[in-house]
């Protein structure tokens, strides 16, 4: 390619691609690269006639195939800071917007959230070809440019770095996009309201979905992404620091680990086998081989045809089992706890992801307390039944009625997270261990923040005899549970866990409404792709 | 169940499991139960007779319920040393081993891989009934014990705990063995060659993975897979130190990752899907997507049926993806300091654990140079033609070959850790970028320990018009990889990256065999269970 090639681009409306397939594609590129080089020669001829005395100073570098080992820092582009004046520095960013002005050309150059204003002006640096140049880049397309850092005297408002610009004096493409984007990164950060009473686009959840590479580099998706590497690094670090284990549990596994329904098959050589739904039984084998405390974080599986906004087919558990001495409610103020560390860290550590996101999904600040606020089941119901809800007492949540409590919590309590103790027995899995002071009610717990389940525990039923009844009750087959079951034969310590949804702490943590938005590629009984 | 049923309970020889259905279990353990009534109804006779002083300070606990929150701090054995002399504690822990002497019983109690004395001998606090219900407790049974720390004037060299032992005063089971053990742990960390030797017992490999949960009590395999969450804590705490944002990639795809071979399909919902065997693509795309350096650590899958020493169909991938400036050895020497960080780490923080493991499979310390050596692929050809190897200058490495190349590398550099660069473009993935000097060559690496292929990387074609090309050359059906390819269409930088197999570093760091000793659970053609 030459440096020519990218005159010939200019910026088209965004449309939908193309559907056809590559090979059409292909053939159509190949014409529009035989006509770029026709005017490309024109372009010569013409420019031949004016010396450009610039002509070293820019143009389309081939392609980076490690063919030197350049000695040349590159600056980030949230390092341009007013310290760094009248400095002459290297950076690689993208061209977010261009915007050309009679002899000038202004940029602004974004890497990851972080912008900057360039400006590419005719004059001992620049010639009228280097800027016209610079204006027919394509947005998107990957630049370096060697600039000297100025000071301006009036805060640049629409940039991330607001007190410098760059004025460039050599331009050259590491990486051209395609001049029609599938989706404006302007439109799919604007806030849903925004765009309807100004008559200016934002872009639906398909679109988004369909071309999530260029979704996922709007400051909001940076933000929540790299929110969401924080819950899980808070998680694992607060959990080492308390003496946990990490441990990695089979995915494909030989029998439905929660029963059958609800559970994807897969071809195993001449057999077939399963998708765990969760790493429960590993889990709770890894406490009965000693590991005392132990957590996993990886995906899990549900073949569960709901198309909500809070499911997924495959997600990923942040999970949590442990041993105690004599009651798990030792269980639950660990993993509480661990909420709580993750809570102060997201809150102290990632204020500005919180900010960038709050700019296009407005939210409250997360609220919680200390201690966690602990509710048994029954006093839940009696707050929904004072409310107007007609329930049975061994009736389990609905979604509508989980998010009606979550909002009498908060009025009550002035918290967005909240412990629900002592389910219905009758709701909840074969391990449960039971209340031992009522039969109708168990050891176990759900987890709430802003009013949606983000985590289901309990204690565990860690004898034999009782799990195979409790089993034997639900209609489990026995012989498909056999090592798990088998496993608490030879001494098993009492211990509880829970297991919790990654993307919809999330979601939750900063007021999102959809798990898709939490998800990098998200998995629904729709989309597979891409 | 009341304190006499244990006391009918004796030691047994091991025996296989019965492979009868549990039904049949049941109703033989209801049996043994009556049979176990009456003898208790004996017994009860009998010492009815002599008056039990002690009968309140021994016994068999009713199941751990939650009963009650019970303010008793349980020493941990780990932390019984001399300057605990004369306290009077109480501990939780397995019955290790025990052995009546007349008037006293000597148990061993452990506790992960930590060991201690302790003695119940008829006096003050012991009836003869208490040590005789002592006495007959099952091994690996949980018991808490009330007890004082007395210092010893011998090193009992047995434990770990060497310079103290316990009085016991009171103890009580928690959760009762079955007597018949499926494997002895003590056999189950006999060095191999001991076994055969003296005429003593080892384990194989199928009985220690049929009954994962008892292997994976031993000192050894608590070491293994302490040490392996070490590995996977020193992965991420040093590439979340060098800036990298951990991602979360879907496992089920619409379409073969890594062409067509060696997948699973998965059933999903109306259509069908495969098991991810990489994260490749979609880490790929989070480089496309600006996040620049990212890592992922997650299950991948491969329906290969190998039944070798080293694969698995499901292993835990260490995975890293990395934008570079202008040559790819930058991501080079991020991956190798990676990887002698972790060394480092396992090395200065875990030496009890390594020491253990090789207690029972010795091997020679781990050496690492600094930096990494790097070896061209064609100077490992010369040096393996040079020891008699004769192979053609694209083919790839066989096994044997590797290793070899280990042995030689290792005599000439004495490093355990090696890369070697610049592979066959012919013997590498479609998305790898070629050589810009010599088009049978390719940017792309592999890295070895202890002789052994450890992690594949290359750079990676970023540009959708050649990756086009690269993919139709392989016969990867482009329609199939479009969401991908088109990744690349709107500006991509230049990046490299690699996986690393967690359970081959875990494997080759400690010198040992085979791989299913450093997966929990681990799955291969013929194994699903436990």
């Amino acid at each position: 390619m030459t440096k020519e090639n990218v005159q010939g681009a200019s910026e088209e409306e965004p449309q939908g691609q193309s559907k056809k397939g590559l090979k059409k594609q292909q053939k159509e590129a190949e014409k529009a690269a035989k006509k770029a080089e026709k005017q490309a020669k024109l372009a010569d001829q013409q420019e031949a006639d004016e010396d450009d005395f610039a002509k070293d100073r820019y143009g389309v570098c081939p392609m980076v195939q490690s063919q030197q080992k350049l000695d040349r820092a590159l600056v980030r582009v949230q390092d341009l800071t007013p310290e760094k004046a009248e400095q002459q520095i290297w950076v690689r960013a993208r061209i977010h917007t261009s915007r050309a002005k009679g002899k000038q050309c202004f940029l602004v150059l974004r890497h990851q959230q972080f912008t900057v204003q360039a400006l590419i002006a005719v004059g001992d640096h620049a010639s009228k070809q280097m800027v016209k140049f610079a204006a027919n880049l394509t947005k998107e397309s990957i630049i370096d440019v060697e600039a000297v850092v100025k000071k301006v005297d009036q805060k640049i408002e629409s940039c991330s770095q607001q007190d410098v610009e760059l004025h460039v004096e050599r331009i050259f493409v590491i990486s051209q996009s395609e001049p029609r984007l599938p989706l404006q990164l302007e439109d799919a950060v604007r806030p849903e309201g925004d765009g309807d009473e100004e008559g200016r686009a934002t872009v639906n959840q398909d679109t988004r979905l369909d071309n999530r590479v260029i979704d996922l580099r709007t400051t909001t998706s940076q933000a929540i992404f790299r929110l969401q590497s924080g819950v899980c690094q808070l998680f694992r670090d607060t959990l080492i620091n308390k003496g946990f284990v990490e441990i990695q549990t089979p995915k494909i596994i030989s029998a439905a680990s929660e029963g059958g329904a609800n559970v994807f098959t897969v071809s195993y050589f001449k057999t077939s086998a399963y998708l765990a739904q969760s790493p429960q039984l590993y889990k709770q084998m890894c406490i009965c081989a000693d590991f005392d405390k132990v957590f996993c974080v990886g995906p899990v599986f549900r073949a569960e045809d709901s198309n909500t906004h809070r499911h997924l087919t495959e997600f990923v558990g942040l999970d949590i089992e442990m041993a105690f001495n004599y009651h798990y409610h030792e269980v639950v103020d660990y993993i509480t706890d661990t909420m709580v560390q993750i809570f102060k860290g997201l809150h102290d550590r990632f204020q500005t992801e919180i900010q960038t996101v709050n700019k296009q999904y407005p939210s409250e600040p997360f609220k919680f307390l200390e201690p966690t606020l602990r509710l048994e089941y029954k006093e839940g119901l009696a707050m929904l039944k004072a409310a107007g809800v007609e329930m049975g007492d061994e009736d389990d949540l609905s979604t509508p009625n989980e998010k009606l409590l979550g909002r009498l919590v908060k009025e009550k309590y002035d918290t967005d997270f909240y412990v629900l103790d002592k389910y219905p027995l009758a709701v909840r899995p074969f391990y449960t261990m039971p209340d031992p002071n009522n039969p109708k009610y168990s050891n176990s717990y759900d987890m709430f923040m802003r009013g949606e389940e983000i985590l289901s525990g309990a204690q565990r039923v860690h004898d034999a005899q009782l799990l195979t009844e409790r089993a034997m009750h639900h209609g489990i087959d026995l012989e498909k549970i056999k090592a798990y079951i088998d496993s608490f034969r030879y001494g098993a310590p009492p211990h509880a866990g829970g297991g919790i949804g990654l993307e919809r702490v999330t979601m939750l943590y900063l007021g999102l409404h959809n798990i898709r938005q939490t998800s990098m590629f998200p998995r629904d009984p729709k989309r597979l792709t891409p």
